[in-house]
């Protein structure tokens, strides 16, 4: 199918969505666990965790509009200026996945969907415990859009990573954990490591036939 | 191994890079092609693609500080306004990789790394003809961010795809298209479907034990 922009608007609303949700490639898996001031917990479901820079460390995300999708994740992060990032595994899609559901006000994803929350150290918000990859995150600053979309930007303020899948050059292994991504809205997929491939100079491309 | 802020930032320069560049997950493989007012065609590798809203279709992407690597895809974008967003897949991911190259100036990564490029329709920018997913943007916003980073902002114009990896309720079938991910600076991982569950709401929640 080859779809201008007009055709594009003019798509069946679900199919559009799925659409144009699938189209960036594969994304992400991640919870974002978050507490109020008021000590009630927060977990959900983000695939637009993104990578801004390793020094000093910082990821974002995207946050939808807040009018259309009242959440706690957002409000909680503001309230208290900390959140955790912790990747989803192919053991728990399912439950991770269900944290999208809209709960009863004052029930936590963590006890519904049976999500067993962690806390390290002295850090404020929780963490997921089955996740390989944990990230203590500070809120640093929130973006507005241009389409009501919130891009929200932290620093990385603690990491907790089993020591064997990392290897010697800082690499995970995302194969070795069993790290999924997300495509478009709803669909899970396991990664399989094909390759690396080397920083690169001028003088050291290979030709290519 | 678990580190707080001051031990990330006491790691080995490179370790941090491919650390702290892996830990958000897996990221979507995509090439961005452009082409400047005289012409000169760019195409280089990204893996910060992120969805922003499907109405309209919006999509982000992270450019790293202009001063630290002098690139031609950025100005290109705001001289011209347009770029093409392609999915990267198994058959081609060494050359993909290998657009990261700083080459001699007017030297095209087309060329250089021989990726065939495409024109469709009137678009202005080069699409990459091996792609199975190819999007025609159009800039729409430039967003500074704390750390030098460019927020780019652009609307979908145009979508190519072809009819068999996408399915009845608009899902692009990534692993029946060969997709990629990237994690960290570059390793690159195959998708392997493993699952897809129903959007949910409160009643339809199932019990997990």
């Amino acid at each position: 199918m080859q779809l201008q922009k007009e055709e594009i608007e003019q798509l069946e609303k679900k199919y559009r969505l799925n659409l144009i949700n699938s189209i960036s490639g594969i994304k992400p898996a991640n919870l974002i666990g978050t507490k109020s001031l008021n000590h009630q917990e927060n977990v959900a479901i983000f695939s637009s965790v993104v990578h801004l820079g390793s020094n000093p460390a910082q990821l974002g995300f995207i946050m939808r509009p807040q009018t259309e999708v009242p959440r706690d994740t957002y409000p909680n992060i503001l309230e208290t200026g900390f959140y955790t990032i912790n990747h989803v595994s192919q053991s728990f899609i399912k439950k991770a996945h269900f944290t999208s559901a809209k709960l009863e006000k004052g029930v936590s994803e963590f006890e519904r969907m049976r999500i067993e929350q962690e806390y390290i150290a002295d850090f404020f918000a929780p963490f997921v415990k089955e996740s390989v990859v944990k990230i203590g995150m500070k809120h640093q600053e929130s973006i507005p859009l241009p389409n009501g979309c919130i891009f929200v930007i932290g620093s990385v303020e603690m990491l907790v990573i089993p020591d064997h899948v990392v290897n010697g050059l800082g690499q995970i292994d995302l194969e070795g954990c069993s790290g999924v991504g997300i495509s478009g809205l709803n669909s899970y997929y396991a990664l399989n490591k094909l390759d690396s491939f080397p920083y690169v100079r001028e003088d050291e491309i290979p030709d290519f036939e």
